[in-house]
């Protein structure tokens, strides 16, 4: 599988899962500083200009909940989602949609405001609000969805990447993690898993 | 099964495919009008204060891309997912993953851009580029995403409910929906099935 990322982004949640299931990839970085998501080379691998996508001997996949799951069920032996379960999937489904429709939609509101308005004063004011917006997100999962230690509770699951790409955004986001000890804690675990480290070296080298 | 919905929301996604596998539900209505997504009473199903929400033997749902995979898994018969081939699936759940994070995204900065700015003239500011943003959306629905009849070809899906759903909006959303010829015959076509006829006299009923 070829995997297309850049540093920083969402497609941390993918190249940890990546890592934590042992699979056999080819990172490719590719350069936002630049805009190569806008360019055609990147367009013809996904045509929605952004990260992460994973070419498979298959197809094209993109979105990081779907994309999870994918690997989940490329990988069961990984024993990272309740595939037996259907109630169970749904619940970390249910999670991850949230981290994906509100949560990081409400983080990108501080440097991609330009996504939804036009004028300097609104980027300026939506910037303002995401340590609110941001804090409220996570008073959520601190209260009602991390189960502990895991997201799902003793179970390591494909939502535990994608809260850690999620939990490392909020220094960026003038949230202070330490005020979620649930959420803080668990990113301190997640950095203990060696391939979850080693995805991380590599994601950001 | 309990369906807490709203008339014209995202729930209808999952009013319509719960008429589609013929479950046995019980729809409720939760009046927005008088802000009761925010009371107490119904907080305690969904502390997040949106619809939709499905009561179940097993718990509570939430969250779109997760419940209607789930009434996939509980009603196989139905066949509206391709339950056997995980790359087939992701590619479901990406495109429902695009229309949870990305479609209805752009869609609520017409209504609810209280959510991610505090002044007047930001939120005119994003109201004013909803038509911009949700046909950037819908092109790419036409271009790349739907097969054709149904979203992923000839299969009936979860992908249909929810992209009758949201192509529903396009009228308040200023975008003529007959700009987009695959996206319209789809509309048209899903309202000549009698169950999701049905869920829609019931949903705006």
């Amino acid at each position: 599988m070829k995997f297309f990322y850049s540093p920083g982004s969402c497609a941390l949640a993918t190249h940890i899962t990546l890592a934590e299931v042992n699979a056999d990839y080819e990172p490719i970085r590719v350069d936002f500083g630049n805009v190569e998501q806008s360019a055609d080379a990147y367009l013809a691998i996904n045509p929605k200009g952004r990260v992460p996508a994973l070419v498979t001997d298959a197809g094209i996949l993109t979105e990081t909940p779907a994309i999870l799951l994918y690997l989940a069920q490329c990988y069961p032996q990984a024993a990272i989602a309740p595939l037996a379960d259907p109630f169970a999937l749904a619940r970390v489904q249910a999670f991850n949609s949230y981290l994906c429709a509100t949560v990081h939609v409400a983080h990108a509101h501080g440097a991609r405001g330009h996504r939804w308005a036009n004028e300097a004063a609104s980027l300026a004011d939506m910037k303002a609000k995401v340590p609110e917006t941001m804090a409220a997100c996570l008073d959520l999962i601190e209260d009602e969805y991390i189960r502990g230690p895991w997201v799902m509770g003793d179970q390591f699951t494909i939502c535990d990447p994608y809260l850690l790409t999620i939990s490392n955004w909020l220094e960026r986001d003038d949230v202070d993690r330490s005020l979620f000890p649930k959420v803080d804690a668990h990113a301190e675990m997640m950095m203990e898993r060696p391939r979850t480290r080693a995805a991380w070296a590599e994601h950001f080298a």
